[in-house]
C-alpha cells in the first residue's frame, strides 16, 4: 500500500452564519468571523490516495491526473467564488472549514479511478489552522 | 543603518471592480476577480523599516512595538473585513494589492517613531504573487 | 470524526544533561546540545484534536478557542523560558524533544473540552527535526 | 510510544521509462517526464521513526545518529545521480516516487538500531506532490 | 513606482561541465556536481517587474499575464529538460545557476509589455542556495 | 553584476539586557526577553555575495565554498552557544538581533574572497522577525 498526495489552491470569500440565530448570537459565537460583508481565504487543499503501484507505471496514479480531478471538480467549482453565495455543494452548510473538507470529501469520491482510494482531504484556512478529513 | 522586519497577516474579501466600466468589460479585463459575490485572501503583510541602532538597546526599534503599530493602524482595519466596503482607506481605490500596498504605506508612515524610517510594504496577495512598494 | 489542527509557537533556552553522569558523558552522549550555558530554539508546536463537527456551528472547537488554550496551559508557561530551570512541569525531566511533546499532551489534556478528544502533539525542534506523540 | 522525525534531501535526475514499451507509447503515458534527456528534482525526504523514550537520555534516538544512518544509506547513495543509470537499489526499477520510497524504506530498514521501528518514509518529488510508504 | 513579484517553477536536469577542461579538472573543481549522468533541480523562479500603477485597473500589470509570459518563454522552454541538451538559449555557456538567470533575463527582457520594466530573475536552485540578476 | 545566497543556520541562547541598567528597567525596556535564565532561536542567516560571473566556471563563488566560510568563521562560532556569555566577537555588546547582524557582517567580511564583495547578512530571529545589514 502507497499514498500519494497532491496540494492544489483556491481561493474564496465566506462567512461564519447561522441563519436561525440572530445577528447578535452569529457575532458573539463566530466573531469576526460573521462580518456581513464576507471576508476570505487562500485555501490550501492537500488530497491523498492509496492502494497499490502498478507495475507497468511504477505509479499508484498519474500524479497529474489526480491534480486534473481535483481541479475539475473541487476548485473549479470554489476558486475565486463566494462559500455561501455561489457553491452548490455547499448550499444550506454552514461554510466553516470542517464542513468545506467533508464536502470536498465527497466532491471527490465518486471520481476517484477503479484501484485507487481517497485517504485524506486535508484542508488549511490559514497558514496556522487545518483540518483532516478521513471519510 | 540597519532593516528591520516584521510579518503579519489578515484574511479578507475583495473584488476587482472598476465602477466606470460595464460588467463586460469588468470580466473581461479582470476575470474570475470579479465575481460579483467577492472572492478572498489570506494576506501576508511584510513591513521593513531602516535606522540606526540604539546602543542603550541594541534595537533600530522593539519589534514587539513594531507589530503593534502595524496590527493597530492596519491589520485591524482590513483583517476580516470586505476591502470594497468596509475600509475607509480604501474607499474609491480599486481594492487590488498594488493599490492596497500603497494604501498601507500612506497608513503606516505617521505612526512611524521618530529616528525610524519606513522603508518597504510587501504584501502578498497568494504565496505565487506579491508587491513591493518604497514610497 | 474530523480532525482540527492549530499551529502555535515559543522560544525557550535548554541543554541535554543527564545529572546522574559525569561532565564527560553528558558531553559524549548529547555532544554541544550539553553546553553548560545553553542554547535554545524557536519551537513550533502543532496540536491535533478530534471529534464530530457541531451542526449549529459547523466547528469541531472553535479555533479561536483551541488557540487560547495553547498558549495558556503551553506556550505561556513555555516561552521565553529556560526549560530547565523555568518551567514546573519539565523538572526531573531530561529536557528533550520528546520529553517536552509528552509533557504538553499531559498539560493539554485536562482542558480540552467535553466532546473533543486530543490527538495528536507535534513539536518542531529545529525545522528539520520534529517528534509527535499521540497519548 | 513516540514518533521522531528527520528531513534530508538530494538532487537527482531521473525519467520515467518502461523499455518495454515503445517511445511513443512512453511519451503517451508518461508526457515529458519520459524526456530522453532526463529531467531533474529536489527531493525532500522525511523519514519517521518510533519506540519508547529512553529515560537515561531522554531520546527515542538520537536525531544526529538517525540523519547520519539517512545520509549514509540513502542520500549518499541518491545525491547528484541518475536515479536510472547510477543506484544499484534502483536497478530494474521504473524511477517513480513510489518506488523510490519503497526502495528507500528497504535500504533503511536494516540500519535502524534495536528498539526502533522505521514507521514511515516520506518523499517529496516537488512541493506540491509527495508519497508516503509505511511498509 | 511600484515592484509586482510572481513565482514559477521548473524541473531540469544538468550538470556542471567544462569542456575546455579534462575530466580530472571537472571534478576537482564542480565536485559531484560534474556526474557525468546528470543530476537535476527543482528550480523556482521569481520575476520582479516595475512601473506605474494604471489607475482603470489598479495593476501594474496582470499577474496572470506575466506569469502566462514567464511561462511561454522561460518554463516551457527549460521545464523537464536537460539544462546542457535541450535549451537553445543555454547553448555554449555554463548550465551554472548564475548564468541560467542571465539567460532567463534575455529570454524575458523582449516580452515585458510598455510601461513595464524587468527589475529582477531570482533563481532558487535549492531552498538554500538563490541567485538574483538585476540586468 | 550577479548576487548569489547561501542560508545556513545555528540556534543559541540569549538574553537581551542591559548591564547598565537596573533589573527592574531591563524587564520594563526588553519585557520576556531580558529572563534571567535565557530563552533561545533557531536563527536562520541568509548571506549575499555580490560580482561578476567567472566565464570558466559559470560561478561567481561556488555556493558550496561560501557556506565552508559561513560556516567555519560564523555559524561553528555561535552554534549551540551562548550569545551573552561563550561568543568572542559578542562581548561588550547587547545581543540583539541587530547587532549580531553586524557582527556577523564583520566576521565575514575579511574571508570573502577576491573579486567576491559582500552585499547582505539577513538574519531570521523568528519566522515573523528578520533583520538586514549592508554594511
Amino acid at each position: 500500500m502507497i499514498y500519494l498526495t497532491r496540494k492544489e489552491h483556491f481561493n474564496a470569500a465566506h462567512k461564519l452564519y447561522n441563519p436561525n440565530w440572530s445577528k447578535e448570537k452569529n457575532i458573539e459565537v463566530f466573531g469576526k468571523c460573521a462580518n456581513a460583508n464576507w471576508h476570505g481565504h487562500n485555501y490550501e487543499l492537500i488530497v491523498t490516495v492509496k492502494g497499490e503501484v502498478n507495475p507497468e507505471t511504477g505509479f499508484l496514479i498519474d500524479a497529474k491526473k489526480l491534480g486534473e480531478i481535483i481541479n475539475k471538480y473541487v476548485c473549479e467549482e470554489l476558486d475565486h467564488k463566494n462559500l455561501n453565495l455561489d457553491v452548490p455543494f455547499m448550499k444550506d452548510v454552514l461554510a466553516s472549514t470542517e464542513n468545506l473538507a467533508i464536502a470536498i470529501w465527497n466532491q471527490l469520491t465518486p471520481h476517484i479511478p477503479n484501484g485507487v482510494k481517497l485517504h485524506c482531504v486535508k484542508l488549511y484556512e490559514t497558514q496556522r489552522i487545518y483540518v483532516e478529513y478521513f471519510g
